[in-house]
């Protein structure tokens, strides 16, 4: 049997070329001799591009990358203060107008605490949840503004807009998931301060837990949330939230689960309309560039989602015990990034 | 030399009159035989004073507690879940509510790992920093609204109000404290996705910046915030922030420093247009209320911070000393919350 995927590569800005060409390798080993083949087309598009070619992300770049059946990225993004990218914003130019337009309502975030890896807390416990973060609305949406911008009487608006359509199918995912799981729903927000968007989150997810009966559900501010995550990780297991809660709990959840070198994301479009995209919760972090000095094992995690998203079950699972085996080999030498990279692919081989 | 200062103390509801208990006993004791003296007005507010009579913060409630030189605040909120509170919302009409009309636009949250002090990190290091959080702007400003609620159809807006004014009175404020504490400021926000009202907080900081040039400045996104509150808390001094992400980032601040029963904090009015007001970081955690359980260290820090904001420096340095002091020998065996304070008020007449 044979079977092809399209692949969308976009390595970034940073130290997202580094990491993407270890994941990449990995990709490729996880599925060598079995028939399965990724066509990849790379894509320039970052911080790089813009100063290049003042582009952002074009009608044309957007159309073909449309066309594929994935997308792994890197990271974009400048470095921070750059003069020449002041009225850039890589950030929503180009991640967050992808996710947009390709509809990504799920960014599932899964934290595990691997044997070995070196957190921040004392007394961790036993760590693995998934924050499922709805992508497409929220804070994120950029229906904001400013008047007398500049002056004494200037006022900026932010507003976040949410829909129970947008709302409900990401709930619907997350209860699937906890489901599978076999365990537990947290909804995290802030009910009792924007009782709007909170309360409609909270009657969407009252609805839908009457046809989940099985999974326990409960609710968290937050502020509690971020406690818990420090004092008490082990109590989470799928926490559904909103785009800008989302974007905070997971990287604190990613510093507790031994930094943010290890966590992966897929911004999923469940209804395979659009592509879905998987990319490392980090940054292109500029300062490190060119260096090796990248961890590339969150976004080889990421490979390991992608595979999964895909239906290549038993190649996800691969790729994720080999990077388990080498995490728990650490011993906190550091490693350049394709040391890392060819230690995890031996692994996977053997 | 005799002064009185008048003190409107608002008990609360849950675990609030304990604390508040042991509070009034420090502050007492901290102005004992110096011929200051404290007349205090006791309000009946929160759920318990809802359900008696359904008025959550009358018009004769809020002109009565202007009249005070300051309030103490133990906590408000009734049982999560309770029914007859379902359209109440005790946060916003109450607390918030005092807040607001009272132009708390500096809401101070001091975060301090005492030594002895039990935390949930491995290497904390030194941390002690003060987060400096807009009081009466950002999302908090309940500009919201639904069409359609209930429906499928139903859209929920939440409008982030930020001005010039709002922004610059408060970053004016952290400025002259991070210049007394001879050290540096941290913006935190979420300039890439929040541009307009981020922008504006980065605008004003770095203009202002220019008048402090003692006073090192930087920025981070609230998500790399809340990482570096777990890796490497030391790096915070003074951090100044939106009224939502100063929130999240002081429930977490005081989960890193020995958790929520420390964590006091100041709503205060700089200009002494209004009473300032004091309360525990904490809410009123009903599951274990009356039973002697809560940690009134919170709401004695809080006094502390009540006794310096009225210029009584030298009391207000005694009551931290004498918790500092109690901290340090705490062993981790449980003491009932008026144990804890008779203990304090021990070292404090010491
Ligand atoms: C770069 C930024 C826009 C992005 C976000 O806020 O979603 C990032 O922090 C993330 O979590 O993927
Ligand atoms: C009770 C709630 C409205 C309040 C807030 O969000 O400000 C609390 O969390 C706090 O931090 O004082």
């Amino acid at each position: 049997m044979s079977r092809a995927f399209t692949l969308a590569v976009i390595p970034g800005d940073g130290i997202g070329p580094e990491v993407v060409a270890e994941a990449e390798k990995i990709l490729d080993a996880a599925t060598a001799g079995s028939g399965i083949r990724f066509e990849k087309t790379r894509f320039s598009l970052g911080a790089g591009r813009f100063l290049d070619t003042g582009d952002t992300l074009t009608d044309d770049d957007l159309a073909s990358i449309k066309a594929h059946d994935a997308i792994l990225l890197g990271a974009v993004g400048g470095v921070p203060g750059d003069p020449r990218l002041k009225d850039a914003n890589i950030e929503r130019g180009l991640l967050l107008k992808l996710r947009f337009e390709l509809d990504h309502y799920v960014n599932l975030r899964p934290s595990k605490l691997y044997p070995g890896a070196p957190g921040p807390l004392a007394d961790p416990g036993e760590i693995d949840f998934v924050v499922v973060r709805e992508g497409t609305e929220g804070p994120y949406v950029g229906n904001g503004g400013s008047i007398r911008k500049g002056t004494a009487h200037e006022v900026a608006n932010e507003t976040s807009v949410n829909t129970a359509y947008g709302i409900e199918r990401v709930v619907r995912y997350a209860f699937a998931l906890a489901e599978r799981r076999g365990s537990k729903l947290t909804l995290v927000h802030k009910t009792n301060v924007l009782v709007h968007a909170g309360g409609m989150w909270q009657r969407i997810v009252d609805a839908v837990a009457t046809e989940h009966p099985d999974v326990a559900v409960d609710y968290l501010h937050v502020d509690a949330a971020t406690i818990f995550l420090v004092t008490n990780p082990s109590r989470f297991d799928v926490i559904v939230t909103d785009n800008l809660f989302g974007d905070i709990l997971t990287d604190l959840a990613g510093a507790v689960t031994g930094g943010i070198g290890l966590a992966a994301s897929g911004n999923i479009n469940p209804d395979g309309a659009f592509p879905s995209m998987f990319e490392p919760v980090h940054g292109s972090a500029p300062d490190i560039a060119g260096q090796q000095k990248a961890d590339p094992t969150a976004a080889i995690l990421s490979v390991s989602l992608l595979l999964d998203h895909l239906g290549l079950h038993d190649e996800a699972q691969r790729v994720t015990r080999a990077v388990e085996d080498d995490i728990e080999a650490r011993d906190g030498t550091a490693r350049e990034t394709s040391v890392i990279g060819d230690a995890i692919l031996e692994r996977l081989r053997a």
